[in-house]
């Protein structure tokens, strides 16, 4: 095909096409104002000689795009190897873009997408409130969409996601049977698929065993790992502290044992602790972390492979893959 | 421009704009013949609608790419970070690209990038054997490249590292001074630049203190955890195992735990550590991690910055910014 366009510039230009391949080359054989004539037409006849253009005209860009809110965090970094390993038996490259949580740049990165920068997406969203819109015109174009771990409920596409209610029951189980009555719960964004299905296994748990829920023992954290140090050495600061702490989200762990070093308090004496999180440090944490270990890299091949099975059918795949995730029992609940 | 292209199209066709507009939007009002031969010119003239395009036009793509090796390391997570802030700034957006420290792969990745993807590159090479031509191709299309943390030593490039040569030394010469006398030094690819500079100075340190260096006690490990692991605890069970040990890479020093934690060895007691390392679990593993901190969030800051401004320059800048990294002292040393 690039042939056939520089036969066409060479077509218009009235040249032949040795002569526009030169130009092209910026060859010292051509005067500079036959370049000047050449770089014109093809500018104007949109000529490129890029390995683009024909990504374009074949449609195919050879590449996925993960979307993720961050990749310092052991799950997504697990999930992109998962991906990566299915990508790499399909000969795609993978583009890694990262929201940072903000749905603004996860709108950003969407609408970017829709230039055929990539054949298919796989996301992670920030929030719940992933701009269906931006979805939809990617699907519309035939860019397949599979949504993994953090899905947007409303959207009409693949999911790959693990059983957090019940991951999450397990969890307030396991530490209601090791003595806790006063559990609270971290979470970063209340909004989030996740999050909501993670409270509601934490309150199936406590209901089931008698302990009433108290709204107050959800603990809304942020991104800034010093406020919510900040905002934990308050709350595990007061005489009647939580016994036990759930964080939904790994970081949050991590900001737990330093609240817990630098209040001096003892783990798993003072306050147990349990956290979602695929840490490989998990074991060897002082003292080491009980944990809800997601299959990251499993849900992220899962999700490539529905992914390319949508490339390959042109059709929507409306698949939903659930994968569970395992409590690891370590010290700091023992 | 957009206009522009329909207009020479609908000239070739000698139809009208509207309906070649409208036969390239599958409108319902044009025959499927008319549309056939639409498509079939607007392929020939590579006529496309997309965004892309415009970004070829415009010669740019408003993205710069980090070329990494892996993201499951506390480094290239924050320096991301770092790049991300800059680029943040600058209305760029950031494609990561991994290479998992494979040559093949790298190439690849760059390969693809002279296709226009990007409008700069930052990479941190997965080894000292990184294809010249790729990058002087790209420097030649007026791709700015500026190499971070793991260089190529041969390339005129902007580069930005920290002082390994130096860090090493000091934290050979901590180990010494802590009481240990063979010191065992484990990397991953001696081929690397800083591996190289590391080696220097953990040298550099033995030859001050007269402690004689012994080419058996550098280990050269892979990138698989089972095999290290493995090929440590041989190392760590035997009678005159080293009494100290340097992880030249982050996740090699969790390695290190992990086989003294399976043959019951006693860390600081029995094998004092250090790691390179920018673990946020490092103060609370068991027992807390001594490091040399890289400065990575500034690094990627920095190497951005350097990238940004060859764009705004179009010259090339070769730059060589240098940031030096910090001793922690914990009690894996103590």
């Amino acid at each position: 095909m690039g042939n056939v366009t520089i036969r066409i510039l060479a077509r218009e230009l009235q040249l032949s096409a040795a002569t526009v391949s030169k130009a092209l080359a910026d060859s010292h054989e051509i005067s500079q104002s036959t370049k000047k004539r050449v770089l014109e037409m093809a500018a104007a006849l949109n000529y490129t000689p890029n390995p683009y253009a024909s990504s374009l005209r074949r449609k195919k860009s050879n590449t996925i795009a993960v979307v993720l809110p961050e990749v310092a965090d052991s799950f997504f970094s697990q999930a992109i190897d998962g991906i990566e390993a299915i990508a790499q038996d399909k000969g795609y490259h993978v583009l890694v873009c990262l929201t940072h949580e903000r749905a603004l740049k996860e709108q950003a990165i969407l609408h970017e997408m829709l230039g055929g920068r990539a054949d298919g997406i796989l996301i992670s969203s920030c929030s719940e409130t992933t701009d269906p819109s931006s979805i939809l015109e990617l699907q519309e174009k035939g860019v397949p969409v599979v949504f993994f771990d953090r899905i947007c409920e409303e959207l009409d596409t693949a999911k790959v996601v693990t059983d957090d209610r019940n991951s999450a029951y397990k969890a307030t189980d396991h530490l209601i049977r090791s003595g806790c009555r006063e559990i609270a719960f971290l979470t970063i964004s209340e909004n989030l698929s996740i999050s909501h299905e993670r409270i509601e296994g934490y309150k199936h748990a406590l209901d089931e065993r008698g302990i009433k829920f108290k709204m107050t023992d959800i603990i809304p954290c942020t991104h800034h790992a010093e406020d919510n140090i900040h905002l934990l050495k308050k709350i595990l600061g007061k005489k009647d502290h939580p016994d036990g702490i759930i964080a939904s989200v790994e970081k949050l762990a991590v900001q737990v044992y330093q609240a817990c070093h630098e209040l001096g308090l003892k783990i798993p004496e003072d306050v147990k602790v349990i956290g979602f999180s695929n840490l490989v440090t998990a074991s060897l944490l002082n003292p080491s972390l009980t944990t809800i270990t997601q299959p990251a890299f499993e849900m992220g091949r899962a999700a490539a492979t529905l992914l390319f099975k949508a490339l390959g059918n042109k059709g929507a795949d409306l698949s939903q893959v659930v994968i569970p995730s395992e409590l690891q029992v370590r010290d700091s609940t023992g």
